[in-house]
């Protein structure tokens, strides 16, 4: 973790050009002096000279000879990836997954186990030191620096201050300095945010949504939430709560009480953990003679098992996934009529019960949209296993450190953690 | 409208600043040359450079001496707000308003009238050219430029080709390519875009959200719409059909049928028609002895009839205007816990029926939001008669000429009409 100046200060009026030329070669929109003359309007001078102070700070390197178009050949330029490390973490329910990444979004390793988030803070981010700091330990020697730590939490995270704030399936969590903490272990910047804004984050960096502006990632796990990628940017909203759409009403219903406290959220008639109630009561009526068998020995019945028992044609849990999906189908058209994104991901354990489920959700939305929202709208399910939490974790971190906020300053000072003015040192 | 080049080619390289520094000047932050290299972190000879360029093109005009500061008073520089005029329009459902507005946005000049959207684009524009031009004839001699038109339609609108797309109220209006027309007549770049996106935008750049990055603008009219600012820019949506809340589902009733098709959208339970349609048949079946007598005579009873019986103390009209206010709420309560504003405002006629409304809406939506999400939440109603349509049909057509894209284009093509490339001309 070097702190040595590793490039020559920045003026103000370079800044933008030299983000912009970083972009363009990180991206791969541009791999040439002449390709990115061509692409970014720039002159040919102040091209090569960003591209001279990128090479000098080592984020840059000059490669092989391209293909010629009449002249000398051009040399190809390459983003150097390897030139830094991020440590990401993200923090589900019921796991504890973490990574190291290169500068590229990439996951060089990853690891997941188990975990209880409801343990509170201190063991929780105690255990994901320890795995952090194992896998530290497990990189080749000549490792590159860590340049920054980015975090996901299952809940509402304040994205300014690091914190989450009123979490509800995070008793203890409530202000915690999750981004002080690390930041002040790992001597790096850090940034922390809700689990499934990372997620869509992950989906528009390298996943299904590459390229698009308006995106909505949906994840149906044991609650619902969502993450909203507007102009192209994770949209986080004015205390960084945006996309909580498991608390929206979706049934006029005093009866069903949410674990937030309110009656009548989708998540508490749609998510995981309802379906698992509504399994148990019809294992316990005997409404469904599947479920009935599923449930001997006292075995807990989660959704996995409604979409079992779907699958061999039971009609009770037929009806309970068509149910939930098309009240997620109507909170999703909400959404649409709203936002009028061009893509909605729908991710998470329980999105990939089946192919009923996602029917259900599809027919309602498209059925409550207006017409000129769905004309182009694409529906698609998150792969199996996505990384998306992950990978989103490591670009939170470094579309921050290649900012035009951020990438001048730490140049200029040696390193990311160089500089006493990076925002979650002050924090 | 000359097409004498203004100003000297601008290059690539100095794109960024030179709309920085116009930015700096337009909106007052900067006042002067040293105050431009304090405020935009521009080297000294960058901000000499660039406000010379703004000079030389007419923009920018050295004023008068500034305060000194211990050595030679700066001069003060003030953007020439008079250097162009932008002629702007607002078509309701039943009623046509139109304006001259300089280039800081500010009206000169404004008339309304009523008109009947419903007639189709034919007779409606010929209106709006009709008093275009006598607005233009009633200008003083020597009047500046026409740089560019801007138009609000009481429906969707895909932006980028400046047509409306199956909008619900405008019969006629399908695809019809009303910034083609307009473009053509006037020979200066045109914008089109659905009404409640102008209000927010007006709003946000000269009214209640001057400076707040996320906000909601709700107009509660005949029907219901909204307009969303998202990290301080206007969100259009995939296809510009942003902000339909209008149409989000309300209540699960097959019986209430929407204008739009639908069954049990929030308009069609809570809007001034719903409202006048609920008055009515509470004097028809005589169950408001007020509003009974209000229709003598058979006359058409409107949401301001449901205001003064509940006014004066009608229960059948307290529970009306309750229950309409409280689906509203329930409908931002979704908008809050997906978007996290840090500001709602409420306008439209019907928003302005009464207090008893506005503290059921907010009711409404503060008890159902995250509390996260509500901490500094501000509510807000637009003030009577509030001119934010017409000023956003302003800023619309100048936000765009002064950005990064337009501005050097038509600065060295000497006017805005004078390059081929400006997108409304090419549509």
């Amino acid at each position: 973790m070097t702190a040595e100046p590793i490039g020559p200060p920045v003026s103000g009026d370079q800044l933008d050009t030299l983000v912009a030329v970083l972009d363009l070669i990180r991206s791969g929109t541009a791999r040439t002096r002449p390709g990115l003359v061509r692409v970014s309007g720039l002159g040919r001078a102040v091209v090569t000279q960003r591209v001279a102070q990128l090479i000098e700070c080592g984020l840059v390197v000059d490669g092989a000879l391209g293909p010629s178009t009449g002249g000398r050949a051009p040399r190809e330029l390459r983003f150097r990836a390897d030139a830094g490390h991020v440590l990401v973490a993200e923090l589900g329910a019921t796991s504890i997954g973490v990574g190291v990444a290169d500068v590229s979004g990439r996951l060089l390793a990853q690891h997941e186990e188990p975990g209880d988030i409801a343990l509170g803070p201190e063991p929780v981010l105690s255990r994901v030191e320890e795995l952090f700091d194992r896998m530290l330990a497990q990189r080749p020697d000549g490792a590159p620096p860590v340049w920054g730590v980015g975090i996901g939490v299952p809940g509402p995270v304040e994205f300014a201050t690091g914190r989450p704030v009123s979490p509800p399936i995070m008793p203890g969590w409530d202000g915690y300095a999750v981004r002080g903490r690390l930041a002040a272990r790992y001597g790096v910047p850090t940034w922390v945010d809700n689990d499934v804004n990372l997620m869509a984050l992950g989906e528009l960096r390298s996943g299904l949504a590459v390229g698009e502006s308006d995106v909505v990632y949906v994840k149906v796990g044991s609650g619902i939430g969502a993450g909203l990628i507007m102009a192209g940017r994770l949209h986080r909203g004015a205390q960084g709560a945006a996309g909580d759409i498991g608390h929206v009403e979706a049934v006029d219903d005093p009866t069903i009480v949410c674990r937030c406290g309110n009656t009548g959220c989708l998540e508490a008639v749609a998510g995981g953990v309802a379906l698992a109630r509504q399994a148990a009561a019809a294992a316990a009526d005997g409404s469904s003679a599947f479920l009935v068998e599923r449930a001997r020995n006292g075995r807990k019945l989660g959704a996995e098992d409604v979409a079992e028992a779907a699958q061999h044609g039971d009609a009770v849990a037929v009806e309970m996934l068509t149910r939930a999906g098309t009240r997620i189908g109507r909170a999703l058209a909400t959404v649409v009529n709203l936002y009028n994104p061009s893509l909605i991901v729908i991710g998470g354990g329980v999105a990939n019960v089946g192919d009923m489920f996602l029917a259900a959700i599809r027919n309602a939305t498209l059925s409550r949209s207006l017409p000129l929202a769905t004309r182009d709208l694409r529906m698609s399910r998150s792969p199996v296993g996505d990384e998306a939490g992950l990978r989103g974790a490591a670009f939170v971190v470094i579309d921050e450190l290649f900012s035009r906020q951020l990438l001048p300053r730490w140049i200029s000072a040696g390193s990311p953690a160089g500089h006493p003015t990076l925002p979650d040192v002050a924090a």
